[in-house]
Formats: structure tokens, C-alpha cells, sequence
């Protein structure tokens, strides 16, 4: 087993990493920005290193500055947590080089599936299906209206480099296509680097289901429940819950798919094969995200499976510690990631001092976050500051827990999502479950409207 | 179901009544005394009322006050939570006189299972175990001597009226057995304002374990999954559990007892039977809790049964959500009572302003409190500020888990029990389940020596 971790991350994802280090008797450093000197997961942790400033290219995204204290706190492992430095092929090449072990899949693997087109590629191969488009970097104008021709608008236009909903632009007509693409590979160059742009057709208002797979150094792979995560706000998650309302013949051959897709890759660790499915039941793949995500919690509340200690399993070598047929899914699980923005200045993330905090509690009722009163909130890191997560036997009575424990919750001092978040629990399609990608787009105005009704 | 429910508690209790109530859309009355007007429960409910002063007598013992505002707000029922008039036969009357629903069984089975003595012939006729006594009244010193002589020494003296660990008396020596005696009535006059006493056989460090029974208005009584209690100070518990390490046979027989017990006394709502079991596995009834109590979030955790709801459902008339072969239990369950007191001044109540609060958290971690940065400790109530419970895939699981809960809470402002706790949670014998209710008793000092070890 894995004897001492660095931590390369804040937040509520440094304090769940440091928890569960703990109970498997793992060591820990925590990492920090001079300005995160209240995190909780530093007085936790054996060891704390002050790693920068609050810039998070200073800190968080320091290489040299991380893989400096690793070595000199004598790490054996880091765990890169999710944002931050978790997906980044050239860190984990450094880290490997170090002779240290980064807590997920190899750098090659990284890399292979953080290329957008590389991954598409690999999983067409694999007879994972993929959106009608082309695996080919558009290289030119005449090149690029005769694959959007042949596919058919509307198109997408994808940065090979992007990811996690950065680096798009959805065409909707032919005469924007040339001007699309020329601004996707200036956003593309300035964001990654890489102005590598491809083609896809526009899949419009699909379901986003993603499928969490386990898999170990001995070649075991794992699917776990499906997550819907369709409730999103520029392509930023709000809610994602699991079960989804996907039919089990579709699922099947989604967690088919997601087996495959790790297998394609020589995955290791806990990773994420996300889809989109349109409104016939077609399911794409759209990308595998090569760590843990922000709603691991979901699925560790309706399995019991606890994620980050499969990852510190998998990356000290041990077997998962469950196998396929002993995966069983309980009740409904939704999360809601509780984030400082003003809801009614275009979700503009919020900055300030918790004046007064009351976090909300019960059975199957899950709080995660580093908050605490008088904690800031600073402009340097995300807006989220916090992860709600309940379980209800049935989707309608997790809906009726999570108003239940957001009406309870009280973070003053910085504006908050939650009154949008209370709104939405409320709304008659998301209770109905008529939700896709574009429900929040849809519904914005009318449930910005409905936070004037209930007060919230 | 129940529309309107008075919620007679304060602190934690009351704040998951509260929450129950909300989720299952059951509108809310909370009440508080004049010092409790910062209570979670107070700013959830649907609508408060002042019940008098910080003093419970004045307050949450006010029956008159709490009658009144039953009937100004239109409530049906009250809940009465646990301790204050939890298990007052004579509040339970004249809530029922009132036209009220009391959330729990009848007057007639509080006072029935109330009177210890009368509890425990009821018992006896229906074939439960009994501990070897005199099912009599003690009027004299021959009675006395006689029925002393003939259970043999070591005996118990227990008040009819006490309960809950209150009113008992051990005596060792014949020679110390009328002053023992008189000394036993005249507490329990000064107590109960009843000196019935009566005497059984003193069973010497039997382990406490408890078995929930749920029971509904059209005569179903469940069992659910034991408690094991035995980690107490002064015959208060600190430390519950679940499951227990008794075998199989032993369970089996407690179940149907405890099934038998709720039958006998017609017993509507959740409630306890209490048993103690010597080191033979003879099992004995204790006493009938009919209420909810402290510890109930254990059996939560383990069988995922609300029991909360439970009570609200029987008292609607519902018949239970659950059937006897769908109870199930998974893992391991541990609570920890974390209470306002100094260990090292012989765990004296303490009082105090709260100055910084951070609760604990993570997956299968619960933390039941109405505490918050700011809150006061006041003298007027119990001590007991928050229940920890953990559940673990095993025992040990669970108690490396609550280790890493116990020490990430910060409660500043007052002395708290939390060191001593996480000193029993090192302890070989509480680590082997080398538990009895003497446990503490024989290891508080080398517990407290312990503590200036660990630094907590």
C-alpha cells in the first residue's frame, strides 16, 4: 500500500482525499496557496507546504513547486483531486520521471484520451460509437466545408486540445462556418496551445450520461450505475443524479461501451466514459475524463463503493475491492453543487467572507465542502464551494430531501446558487425528469423569475 | 396522515423532527423557551412559540404551555422527541384529553411500561426474561431480609418509577441493606414522588443490548437489528452500536422476546426493549423505552429504515413501510454522543458560547446537531450538543472512521467529551469488543492518562 500522499488540490476534494487517506492509514501532505492557510485539510494532513501564492499558476498549477515538496516530504504518490493539474499529460509525465506515482491512469493515457480527436479515434476503432463527424484536423477552408456538407448542419467544431465543455462552437448554417472556425482555433491556440479544430455533427438537446468505470493493474475492469448530469449551465454541471431515466437496454450497451473504452485505453484508476444520448436513444461518446470527478459522491451514495479508496487501491496495486457481480445500486442519488455566484447578475462567481454558516444535516444527507465561518471565498480558484448530496428511496423523494436540506442551508456573506438550485427542484419538467443539456438555457429566465415567488 | 405536529424538544432531536416533517410534507409547530430562540428547528418550522424561560420546568416540562400552543396553532399531534415529557404518563393523558395525538403509543402503555415493577410482571407472565427477583413492593425490613436472603447477594434495589438508569441501588452486603433501602426510597420520593421499591438479583457486568421494535395501529410489530450499549458512565450511555457481537441464537431469542414484549402491552409506535446479558448469554429484560431515543440513527444507518417517519406513519394510522423479511442490515453502525463536559473535572456539565464549529463529514458520516458558531451551552438543559455516527463495512472499519470524524471536529468554547471518546476509540478492549457497562467505570482513569498521550 501506497504509505504517504501528497495532496495536490484545495477545497472539498483536498478534505475528502486527507479523509479517506486517513482511515487507510495513509500519510499526507497538504499543499497550499498562501492564501488557503484556513483549509481544513492542512490541520488535518501530517505535513502542510506552503506551495505559492494565490494565483493558482503560482500554486496549484506549480509544477516544480508540487514535485518539490513531494520529493522532500519523501511522497511516495500525489493525488491530483479533479481541475487543477488532474488531467494534465505533461505534469503526469514529470511526475512519473520523478519515480513518483500519480494517483490515476499513465500519462500515456492521459495524454491518448485528453486529445479529443486521438480519443475519438481510439474508440471508433474500439466499436465504441461516436458522433457522425470526421477524425481528421480541418486544415483548410475547402477541407472544412466539405465535411461539414457531408455531415450536415447543424455542426460542431471541437478543439482536439479541449474538454470538459471548453473548446466548442456550435454552426448552424453553412455562411458561419468559415468564421466559426477561424475564431474556435484562435480560442483554441490561446486556451491549449493547440488550434487543432474537428468536426462533429451538433447532437441538439441530448441527455448527458456518463458511466464510471474501476479498473485495476491486474486488468479487472468495473461499471458502476449510470450518472445523469444533463442539468448544466454553459456546459457546467448543476445536478447530477443516478439512476438516470435511461431504459436498461440502452444502459446495457452503454456500460458495454464504457468496459470497452477502458480496455481500448489500458485504463487504470477511476475514470469517467461520458456520453450523449438524443432523443431516439442514441448514445456517442463524448469523452473519457481520466480521473475523479466532482459527482463521485452520487455513486458512492447509491453503491456504497467508495471511489478514492479504489483509486489509492488501484495505484498501490491492489485488486478493486469489489467485482462486477457484486455491484448493486440502491435508491436515488442527486447532487447539487452549491457554488458562490449571483444568480441574478448572470451567475457571476461571488467573492467574500462566510459572515455565518449552518450546513444541513440528516440520514443520506451529504455535505461536502472545506467551508467553514469565516472562511473566504477568493477570486483566485472555482466558484464551487460546496457539494450537496442526498439519497431518497425513489427520485421524488431524493427531490423532496435535497429541497428539504437546501431550504436548511445557510452560507452568508457571498450570493449563492442555492436559491436557483431550490427553483429547479421545484420546476415541473426537472421533477418530471424532461431534462437535457439545454434545460437550464431553456428555463433560465422563468426560473430566475420563480426565485422571486418562493423568496428565495 | 397527520397534517399538523407540535415538535415539544429542542436541539438535535428537534431539528430532525423538523426535518422528517418537511420531507414528508407535514406541517410544523416549533416551540422553544425564551434562551433557545436561536434553534435551527425554530427558523425551519412553519410557525414557533415561546413556551416561558430557559428553566425546562418553566418550558419544555410546561404542560399547560404546551397544551395552549397545541391547540392555538391547530396542531394534531406532538411529538415529544426524547426525555422531557417523552415518557410522561401524565402528559400523555391530557394530550389525549385534549384531542390530541401523542407521537408514540397510548397513556395507558407509558404508564404501563412506565412502572418498572408492573413492566416487569407483564413480562414475566409473557414469558420474557426476567432478572431472578420479587415481582413485590418492599414494606418492611423482614420483606426485605427475606427477599434478599433468597436471591442471593449481590442485589439490586430499583424504584418502580425510575428508568433510564435512575433510581437503583446496588447492594453487595446483607449488612447494608436497610440503609440501602431507605436511602434508595427516599431518592425515589425526592425523584419520582413514588419510594415503591423493589429488588432483583444484581447481574454484574452484563453487556447492554437493545432491540428496536417498530409497531402499528393494525397490530404489525417489527424487529429490526440490535444495539449494543454497553460503553456508559454513571449508567449513561456514551457509546452505541450496531450489530453487536452476540451470536445468532442469542439474537433470535432476544427478537421474539422484544416481539413478545410489544405484544404484550399493545404497544403502538418505535420502541425499545432493553435487555441486559451475562457472561453465560442469559439474557434479561430490562425496561421498555417508548419513545424514540438517542441512539435510534445507528439502526438508520445500518438498515436504512427512517424511523422518525416510521413514527409519524404508525401515528397516522399507516401501517409500517417495512415487512419483517425486508429488513436487512448492512455494515457496521457506531454513535458517539458528544456532550458539554470536562473529563478532567469528573466530566462536570460545561457551558459556553461556541466560538468556531467545524462539523465533521465525508461518506457514511452523520453528524446530528442544532450547534452552529455562536450557539450557547446553557445550564438549564442536558449536555449532550451532537451524535457522530459512522457506519463502516465492519466494526473496526467503523471505528477507524469515527477516529478520523472525532478528530477533524473543532467544537471551541467549551470543554468537551470528544478526547475522551477518541481515547476509547484507541483502547485495546473497546478495539477486541471486550465491552460491559462497567467498561468505563474500570478504565476512566487509565482513558483520562491516555488522553495527555494523544494530545487530545
Amino acid at each position: 500500500m501506497i504509505r504517504k500522499v501528497l495532496i495536490a488540490n484545495r477545497g472539498e476534494i483536498a478534505l475528502s482525499i486527507q479523509r479517506n487517506c486517513n482511515e487507510m492509514g495513509v500519510e499526507t501532505v497538504a499543499v497550499y496557496s498562501d492564501v488557503d492557510k484556513g483549509q481544513p485539510a492542512i490541520y488535518l494532513a501530517d505535513q502542510s507546504i506552503c506551495i505559492g501564492s494565490g494565483k493558482s499558476s503560482a500554486s496549484y498549477l506549480n509544477v516544480a513547486n508540487i514535485l518539490t515538496a513531494a520529493i522532500e516530504s519523501g511522497c511516495e504518490a500525489i493525488h491530483p483531486g479533479y481541475g487543477f493539474l488532474a488531467e494534465n499529460g505533461d505534469f503526469a509525465e514529470k511526475v512519473e520521471a520523478c519515480g513518483l506515482k500519480l494517483i490515476g491512469p499513465s500519462s500515456r493515457v492521459i495524454n491518448l484520451m485528453g486529445n479529443k480527436l486521438s480519443a475519438r479515434g481510439l474508440m471508433e476503432e474500439s466499436g465504441v460509437p461516436v458522433v457522425p463527424g470526421c477524425n481528421d484536423v480541418v486544415h483548410d477552408e475547402d477541407q472544412l466545408y466539405r465535411i461539414a456538407d457531408e455531415i450536415g448542419y447543424p455542426v460542431l467544431l471541437k478543439a482536439s486540445a479541449g474538454g470538459g465543455g471548453k473548446g466548442m462552437r456550435r454552426i448552424y448554417k453553412r455562411e458561419d462556418l468559415v468564421a466559426g472556425w477561424e475564431l474556435t482555433r484562435r480560442e483554441a491556440k490561446a486556451s491549449f496551445a493547440n488550434d487543432d479544430i474537428y468536426i462533429e455533427k451538433l447532437i441538439e438537446n441530448p441527455r448527458h450520461i456518463e458511466i464510471q468505470v474501476l479498473a485495476d493493474s491486474l486488468g479487472n475492469v468495473v461499471y458502476l450505475p449510470e450518472r445523469d448530469c444533463s442539468i448544466q449551465r454553459n456546459n457546467q454541471k448543476i445536478i447530477e443524479e443516478s439512476p438516470s431515466r435511461a431504459n436498461s437496454d440502452l444502459l446495457e450497451k452503454m456500460y458495454k461501451s464504457a468496459v470497452m473504452c477502458a480496455k481500448a485505453c489500458g485504463y487504470e484508476g477511476t475514470g469517467t466514459v461520458e456520453f450523449i444520448v438524443d432523443k431516439y436513444d442514441n448514445y456517442y461518446f463524448m469523452e473519457m475524463n481520466t480521473r475523479i470527478q466532482v459527482e463521485y459522491p452520487v455513486t458512492e451514495m447509491v453503491t456504497g463503493i467508495n471511489l478514492i479508496k479504489e483509486q489509492i487501491r488501484i495505484a498501490s496495486g491492489l485488486p478493486l475491492s469489489v467485482k462486477q457481480e457484486d455491484v448493486a445500486a440502491n435508491g436515488h442519488a442527486i447532487e447539487v453543487r452549491v457554488n458562490a455566484q449571483n444568480p441574478y447578475d448572470d451567475f457571476r462567481p461571488s467573492c467574500g467572507e462566510i459572515s455565518f454558516f449552518l450546513p444541513p444535516g440528516g440520514l443520506d444527507t451529504r455535505f461536502e465542502t472545506a467551508l467553514y465561518q469565516g472562511a473566504k471565498i477568493l477570486p483566485f480558484y472555482d466558484s464551487m464551494m460546496a457539494k450537496l448530496i442526498v439519497k431518497g428511496s425513489t427520485r421524488m423523494d431524493a427531490i423532496k430531501k435535497l429541497r428539504r436540506a437546501v431550504s436548511e442551508t445557510i452560507i452568508d456573506g457571498v450570493p449563492t446558487n442555492l436559491g436557483f438550485i431550490y427553483a429547479i427542484l421545484y420546476d415541473k419538467d426537472f421533477i418530471l425528469g424532461n431534462i437535457d443539456t439545454n434545460y437550464v438555457a431553456h428555463k433560465e429566465a422563468e426560473l430566475l423569475e420563480s426565485m422571486h415567488v418562493t423568496g428565495e
